[in-house]
């Protein structure tokens, strides 16, 4: 999927809502643990319930590859449901992966070649070579962690060098050199306020992801306010909020509600900024 | 396992090589194709031919999730045979992981409380909050890159802040505060030659895993000049060069060989440093 594809569902939806489905089995509702696969039942209600008010939907790989192959095979028949149901819909497969060169390029197969999904999280630790292979597959995407939503991100993130720059911002600066706003994006933690400001003075055409607004207590006015251009530029992720927002046999009506929730306020901050009309 | 399990292991087989198990399917020897599991055939008979001279396996996840469902088959396959066969050795999940905290907490869970692996690569671009997870399970390690073997590690980890300090030193003093040189190592490549005495200056005490010896061109002699410490402190990498080192029915046999290579090497290492007699 290319920008100018992404910028037309988000117009057409009115949202730049992305729905992180980190299924956690531990977490699911009762009422779908009977079935052969409980997590693929569960992502299958929780994506027809919101798809209406979201333009990306963000498995977390932690919460798949925590049961294994089982949770493997429920990957992968909710990425293929979604393309069948809902082509427009950008899959972001969040893996965080970052390697050296050869293996991040078998990553790469593995996710777009293969599993075919739209785009993928990345780690900046490892440099250049660990990244650039993602960025060889047409209409594919690299999302590079910049500035993230945890409380460690200030471990290391901010950072300044001999020049002043946070470690955050040289990461924005040095990858322009290995993609475009054609297929990079960053991961800008909604926990970071203003600091939406610098990332914008360094990528103004960039689309960033970004978690944390909801469980993890960031604020989607601020978010918007510092980071939104003129295309938008941002998919919000909502997970625990929207997929546990009830526990009961109504959890998907109570997602759907949700998300209707977030594509309501996410409207207008696109009014606001004259994104749509 | 503990860290003194892992030094009597070293000094018992006189070696510190780590095979690392890479099976990408494409490079797999036509003789194990038509098995039904390729790529555990292809472990199993590297790792019987090669475990008298190897005190750790490290598969590269990447290598396995290339094929999804059947990789993570392969895999567990694969850890399970190398625990009831071998024991004593040493397994690294080479996973690269790193995510905010309550996401790490399941990849934990994933990797040391299912699959029972020894060991896993962790990323520290996000710091404390994704690295200590890994830290509450008992005789579980956390492997934490530092400077890596890649041209990309320049990109970043060569960085110099305020105080004249690198990024990769950072990781290394900052982390000290998360756990010990019984619960932690680190990733040091081979390619980085007197880096590691700045690494030891920093952590003496700490095991490292060193890649990037053979296809790589790193200098077993350099790393051990400069990265050997009383318990040896050092696990040196090998994959390529032990799996791949023939194509034909004899693939085994061969890497068999060439682990024992690198184990009279690595000998002699020992026996200069006096970590054996």
């Amino acid at each position: 999927m290319n920008k100018q594809e992404l910028v037309n569902q988000i117009k057409e939806k009115r949202s730049f809502l992305c729905v992180g489905l980190d299924s956690d089995i531990k977490k699911l509702p009762a009422c779908v643990m009977d079935s052969e696969d409980p997590v693929f039942e569960f992502n299958k209600a929780i994506i027809d319930a919101t798809a209406p008010y979201t333009v990306a939907y963000k498995p977390n790989l932690a919460f798949y590859e925590a049961t294994g192959v089982k949770g493997w095979i429920s990957l992968e028949k909710t990425v293929q449901y979604i393309k069948d149901n809902y082509p427009e819909i950008f899959i972001i497969a969040d893996a965080k992966r970052g390697d050296i060169g050869n293996t991040s390029a078998l990553y790469a197969r593995s996710f777009f070649g293969e599993m075919k999904v739209h785009a993928l999280t990345v780690a900046p630790y490892m440099g250049e070579d660990s990244v650039s292979p993602f960025l060889s597959y047409d209409d594919a995407w690299v999302i590079v962690l910049a500035l993230t939503s945890n409380p460690g991100s200030h471990d290391f993130q901010l950072t300044k060098d001999e020049n002043g720059e946070m470690l955050f911002e040289k990461v924005l600066r040095t990858s322009q050199k290995w993609g475009s706003d054609q297929n990079m994006m960053y991961v800008v933690g909604a926990t970071q306020g203003k600091s939406f400001e610098n990332v914008r003075n360094i990528v103004p055409n960039h689309f960033l992801l970004v978690p944390g607004v909801g469980a993890q207590g960031g604020s989607l006015e601020e978010v918007c306010k510092y980071g939104m251009n003129d295309e938008c530029g941002l998919l919000v992720n909502a997970s625990r909020a929207v997929i546990f927002a009830d526990g009961s046999e109504n959890f998907a009506t109570v997602a759907g509600e949700k998300a209707h929730d977030y594509q309501q306020q996410m409207e207008k901050e696109l009014l606001a900024k004259g994104v749509i009309k």
